[in-house]
């Protein structure tokens, strides 16, 4: 995942992330009407909003960005239709060359990890190979450890796929937590620590692990402290945009060649056109492909 | 959710809860083959076998037990037609009279976490509800904070739903984080006072609340030190069985009336026959049943 990611950045010359978190209140009208009168007003019908709005969005941006990343719990909600609009979502941005991150964020006991490490190893049934979510990389939460890690970390190392772990979260009150003090430094500094050492076991060949890190973009001198720290920690960075940071907050994310980071917006880039009435609602793609120009521009002046 | 689950245990005399956590390799052979060869050797016929297998235990165990939890990720790895599996072997569950945990562990921001909230509350589409994932309760991270936790307080004020918090896991490096001293006070701690906090928020009219916590069987002392602490905190105990934890690990996790939580076994249930070769694979239910005979016995001793 990280080297065919930064390869992508590069020749894309951009760290943006476009986050695929559709809700129903997105949907264009038309868009929304025309499913409600095929399938009626039903989760599939929501689904199928969901796939064509996605579907639009990636055609506009594809040739701009290096990946996509689908929180799944926006799809999760409508259950299995919703699922499938998840998977369908994930199978056309690949067919178009982006990196896949699925936003999971799993974690669990061993055995329980090892099924959940199915999203990007895919699992086999009496010797048959199957790969049903196809993500090329999932966020994990790390509470319960490395028990809950290591069954990723075979499909990093020989299927090239790659984890993000929870650090520094972008909510307010991911302090509760994250920031308890423990002889001198932060719950979240250990939990970096941990993230480091287990990236070490899957590294990629331009200096960056396959075992990568969430740190959010909303705790700027956070962020600056462990980029410093975590010399072959990728960063995926929530929070610019909607949740208030900005590219004047983000410079001391990117190391000093202005790799390791990649920065998500969702609702900055998807909704662009319900922010700006120039846009009417049958251009909401070309409002996202515009939005997304604007946050590489934003981001250029920093890296 | 906690009232009905408390009146369950004292009907059925019983705080055992069945795992409903079925693997490949727990399944009999003739029914595999069976499904093989209805569907192919695909993942349909697995989650076929899966949802087989779950109805023949809950015939033989329901009339014995409160509860059932199921693992989201044994069903999840096969992708659509595990989740179908998953939601079909709940359907049936609560058909049976049965309170049904989710174990999803999932934990977002305030937006998601709204989103993965659908499990215990449904949604709306324009006015209709549905409610497509039918858990009683669901297992949370908290390694968010309140954020996570704070949109699935209405379905378990309005709804009678329920939530199970991580507190302190079962497995050996669920210390990595949870065991960090703080003032003297490990993080497992201060995670238990917010759910005891949290909790206040959503109380069932038993003296517990709908904010539970999960406690692993594992750490005998830190069950009871926070049983002591957590006086309106049910637990949901994971670890008994397979993970090592036995009957008289468990006495201080219950309260002063044996009451105050729930004790899980998932293989050493579902998966009995294959330790006791007295049980051919075609009474794999009938092995079930007796193990749960067997596990209300040795609890009862303690409760």
């Amino acid at each position: 995942m990280i080297d065919r990611l930064i390869k992508q950045i590069e020749q894309k010359a951009n760290p943006t992330v476009v986050g695929l978190d559709p809700t129903f209140e997105m949907i264009p009208k038309t868009m929304a009407n025309e499913m409600f009168e095929e399938h009626g007003k039903n989760t599939k019908a929501v689904a199928n909003m969901f796939l064509q709005f996605n579907k639009e969005i990636i055609d506009q941006t594809f040739d701009l960005v290096p990946a996509v990343k689908l929180q799944i719990a926006m799809y999760e909600q409508y259950g299995l239709d919703g699922i499938s609009a998840y998977l369908d979502s994930i199978v056309y941005a690949k067919e178009k060359g982006l990196v896949v991150i699925g936003d999971v964020k799993r974690g669990d006991i061993a055995s329980t990890a090892a099924a959940y490490a199915g999203h990007i190893s895919g699992m086999s049934i009496e010797g048959i190979h199957f790969d049903p979510w196809k993500e090329d990389a999932v966020t994990l939460n790390p509470y319960m450890g490395f028990d809950g890690i290591e069954p990723f970390l075979p499909p990093c190392r020989e299927l090239h796929k790659g984890i993000f772990i929870l650090v520094k979260t972008s909510n307010p009150s991911g302090s509760e937590l994250q920031d308890l003090m423990s002889q001198g430094k932060p719950v979240y500094e250990y939990t970096a620590e941990l993230v480091s050492k287990w990236g070490e076991l899957a590294m990629g060949d331009q200096g960056y692990s396959n075992v990568a890190a969430v740190v959010g973009a909303t705790y700027k001198e956070q962020g600056e402290f462990l980029r410093k720290k975590l010399s072959h920690t990728f960063f995926l960075v929530p929070g610019y945009g909607a949740q208030g940071a900005s590219a004047k907050d983000l410079g001391g994310y990117f190391d000093s060649d202005g790799r390791g980071c990649i920065i998500n917006s969702s609702r900055g880039i998807i909704a662009a056109y319900q922010k700006d009435g120039k846009y009417g609602e049958q251009n909401f793609a070309e409002a996202a492909r515009e939005a997304v120009l604007l946050m590489k521009k934003d981001l250029g002046g920093i890296v």
